[in-house]
């Protein structure tokens, strides 16, 4: 691949979007975002700005399109990545199947790739962050919910509809609580974040917490996953047991991966990341406890490395998964 | 592919081997099979005995060598795909790291692949039974053990050290009951062969059956899953029962697998293929349960069509992945 080539990543989130421009080695060279703007504007309005923002990008650093391997759209499933249509995701209600895709080609006249933000962030992992090197990769968010993407033998695995590494909504407890899916026991309903602040919440309602409901301003209702994991940091043995509990069925739901995947390496966002080893040490436990020794001796189960990078690589590393 | 090559397919079992050349179609031409002989012979020996039988295949049947593609081996895990060496199977004890690859090429001088049994039907079922055209696939036995083989967009899937597939080995029941494995609550623990025997034992030792004792001569410990299949289709309520428990949790497993692998088809082998919609029924309510709709309605769950072929063709298969 050649050096000067650059490629486009889009990232639509629900509350902002943004483009970039960044080189083939992810080093972001130059960036423009704006607010998703909620039900003010439509789709083909947000796709326009940000087709206008890369224009700007191009001109005012002097790129020359030729340059430009493609685009790549990172945004909320579910979408189909053959034909880059958007259907609905939950953080973007009025994207009722847009063509993304034909509708960015249109204006920016460069080859686009769409991919669910899940799947595109294992990708930014795999090649910039935590899994740099290996061929068989599991990144899972662990924030509201708990999505996944799944490299395997150096491929991302789609599936036959685009649905494959719904890693988060596996039943891990038979009849266990509610998920926002419908089904009951899914590992989002148990190790999610939402999940974790409704485990606070229940025991604080039993009167079983001290440290926590100050943080939350005295309100049950406003306790969060972040609250737990910062009176964890201080000790908080109510707090610690929480993510001991989460950590343990998550411990459960990727153990279940290895034993389906057998990965080298399963890289966690967002919670584990912000809480380190007071989760990731029980998820280990867990793993030990319900993975073959053979299959977890192999892999290694770390924090997302990309953080804030994560969006914007997002986007271009669908570019660079050959 | 020029019509006019063949394959050698090789099925090492743990009481009976056996060689045959088949064309790129699948069309077993000729074959040979041996007992495998428990203790009495070393696996060299009976290498070099079915490569004997390979060598007298050709010359009897006036077929060059020049026309062989290769030679594919299906044997019991564990292995390594790589290196063509077996680890000590279940079935096969004295086998400690045989180098089967290089044994097989050494005697026959044609290019060796080795996979482990039920990837190797998985891709057997892909190329000639209940997968033709599927681009995303599990298989999975429903025998003694599950084991599986998972074609992810139109790969085999092997994993970091060849354990990928292994679905049976998932927990669907914590604290579930003992598996074979050491872990407690895994699929095979609840939905194999010797998991539906020993509900009908623990039942029948109740005194809650009627018509599959005298199947097993009066004698509680000589009840199979086979008696339960056979009374389940005499409509014993019994063994009914019996069948939606385990294929309940079958179901509940490959809603998992539905969920993170997103196939368009999940093949179930021997115990789905004996008792047909007596267990698929339960198993396909419980998908309906457990995987989300969306992926649900874009799989088939069908048993496996080989059947009696499966073995012959699971190495022939290995060499028509591409």
């Amino acid at each position: 691949m050649m050096t000067d080539q650059l490629i486009i990543g889009v990232d639509i989130g629900g509350t902002k979007c943004a483009v970039c421009v960044a080189d083939t080695s992810g080093n972001i060279l130059h960036r423009y975002g704006e607010p998703t703007g909620g039900d003010d504007r439509s789709p083909e309005e947000i796709l326009a700005s940000l087709s206008a923002g890369v224009d700007r990008l191009l001109i005012e650093n002097g790129i020359n399109r030729s340059r430009l391997l493609g685009a790549g759209v990172s945004c909320g499933g579910p979408l189909d990545t053959t034909t880059g249509i958007i259907y609905a995701p939950p953080n973007l209600p009025r994207w009722q199947a847009v063509p993304v895709k034909r509708l960015i080609e249109e204006h920016l006249k460069v080859p686009v790739r769409v991919e669910n933000d899940a799947n595109a962030t294992a990708l930014a992992e795999w090649k910039f962050g935590a899994g740099i090197g290996a061929r068989n990769l599991v990144f899972m968010t662990m924030g509201t919910g708990i999505g996944g993407g799944i490299i395997a033998d150096g491929r991302l695995i789609h599936g036959a509809n685009d649905l494959a590494g719904e890693l988060g909504h596996q039943t891990v407890l038979i009849n266990g609580p509610l998920c926002g899916c419908g089904k009951r026991g899914c590992l989002e309903a148990l190790a999610s974040g939402p999940s974790i602040a409704r485990l606070a919440k229940d025991s604080t309602r039993q009167g079983r917490n001290r440290v926590v409901l100050p943080m939350a301003g005295g309100r049950v209702e406003d306790i969060t996953a972040r609250h737990i994991v910062e009176s964890a940091k201080q000790s908080d043995p109510f707090a610690l047991a929480i993510l001991e509990e989460a950590g343990t069925y998550m411990g459960l739901g990727i153990a279940n991966i290895i034993q389906i995947l057998n990965p080298e390496v399963v890289i966690l966002g967002t919670i584990a990341v912000h809480a380190g080893d007071l989760i990731l040490e029980p998820i280990r436990r867990a793993v030990g406890e319900y993975a073959w020794k053979r299959s977890a001796d192999v892999c290694r189960i770390v924090p997302a490395a990309l953080e804030d990078r994560a969006q914007d690589l997002a986007g271009i590393a669908l570019w660079l998964q050959e």
